[in-house]
């Protein structure tokens, strides 16, 4: 975008991979070793994959071959149906917010949650203002704890197709918003994930990454969006395959202050489905070509 | 929501089916009979299915059965490849506006378009700014026209999971820049269609309705948001069976100022499979019990 921008062109090192891209092919460790293998030293695991292999496990593992973390996913989902839903909600904050420490990641990502048992299909009620409330009381709670043992919260806007289920901050300025309430001071505590597949469309997109500025912008997640999208889930595209102007974006980030890694987290059937050489391979090439 | 709002619980006065609803099942003219059978005086039909009886027989059985219109659909689609398809949308827009004009719609609204070539699956660019810009550009040629015919045009924000193939008008409040920009006056000719299915999800819903005002609330359409939606386009619910406060909003539009009907639009291929004499007692029934 400007003179000013990082090359990716023909490195890795600002390549990091979200291991839900390889969930289907390698468990945990065997990512690891094909990052590594490659040159990639960063990824962004999930808490379910980082159980399958052991967390003291992956954190040698990580020491071992030098990989690092540009972000721990995930925690958030804060609705809950009753006080003890919420209880166990919080105690499982902390719990991934110590974990995020043990494998020492730089963020920890909240998908924020919505209507309670919305997810499984039976909403307990229709009130999303009522969960944006619980939301960011729920992350007050936890961004006290995480404050506490220096691990940074991430709040990531969904897109607003999975607003009833999965997160009810759906925009950049809606998660900003929940920023200037709890970190007025800009601390660097409390920030935001940009995933693009989620903010893309959104006009306000450029004055929104302007306003969170270096301290709340804590990691850049990228993939595509596919003409036409099949699943509101799991039909995300490879970089370069679809209409997002990523590397427009990143000059927007960068521009802002944005130092940190380009993330490709790719939910989606069709990668799942080939061999995750091709998949890391493919990666590798188009955050040096599009990214 | 309040005292003031009206009451829907026994009638059908403030209900419109959008004829979308009912495609798969019944002709325009089948539909037009069948609402006028129930008392439903309202319908807002799409062009295609107006062309497939005659806009002339259409106007007639509309004198004749004295059923009305809260809107024609659709206008739009203005980015186009090159000048010749732009010229081709302005053309189409104004047919449009004529059409509605012969029909006594109330306001012809507009679907306005994005990427060209998106919805075949063959985007020719990513720039969804310039789309954007072209949009605009389109609306207010259109705006010339349509003021001089007296036909006021209605904004539709998509959701943003159709930004890129069908609007890259996605919140109520970029349409409302739009209309302060080629309406600074609030004359009326230019406003809003405010579709809950697009904009439930929106943390300014609220607030923009307010702002909106009278002046630019021209059409109010509602149906649900399914907890889980399994297609972007065609799984839309019934009132009722979803997570939006239809009744919510309802009182957010006539605080507002909003005197009109309730739209029933719903794309559906669960409801596209049922009978239609089935498909329109239910819209009654959640019409009087839901919104």
């Amino acid at each position: 975008m400007t003179a000013a921008m990082r090359d990716f062109s023909s490195g890795a090192e600002w390549l990091s991979i979200n291991t839900a891209t390889l969930r289907k092919q390698w468990k945990l460790d065997r990512i690891v070793d094909e990052c590594a293998r490659r040159g990639i030293h960063t990824i962004a695991p999930w808490r379910d994959q980082v159980a399958a292999v052991g967390l003291e496990v992956l954190a040698r593992q990580l020491r071992d071959t030098g990989v690092g973390l540009s972000g721990y996913g995930r925690g958030g989902f804060f609705p809950a149906a009753d006080a003890a839903g919420l209880q166990a909600a919080l105690d499982d904050n902390r719990r991934a917010v110590d974990e995020a420490v043990t494998l020492g990641a730089p963020c920890l990502v909240l998908v924020v949650g919505s209507l309670p048992g919305a997810l499984e299909g039976r909403p307990l009620h229709k009130d999303i203002a009522r969960a944006r409330r619980e939301v960011q009381d729920g992350i007050a709670a936890t961004l006290e704890y995480a404050r506490s043992v220096q691990m940074p919260l991430a709040i990531e806007p969904l897109h607003p197709m999975q607003a009833a289920e999965r997160a009810c901050i759906n925009t950049l300025a809606q998660a900003l918003d929940v920023c200037d309430a709890l970190d007025p001071a800009r601390s660097g505590a409390l920030g935001v994930a940009v995933d693009m597949y989620h903010v893309w469309w959104d006009p306000l997109l450029a004055t929104q990454i302007a306003r969170a500025g270096r301290e709340r912008l804590l990691a850049f997640h990228v993939c595509d969006w596919l003409t036409p999208t099949r699943d509101l889930l799991n039909d995300r595209g490879m970089m370069g395959d679809g209409v997002i102007e990523l590397r427009q974006a990143r000059g927007w980030m960068e521009a802002a202050g944005y130092a940190g890694h380009a993330e490709v987290e790719i939910f989606s059937e069709h990668w799942w489905g080939r061999p995750g050489d091709e998949v890391l391979d493919t990666c590798l090439e188009r955050h040096r070509s599009v990214v």
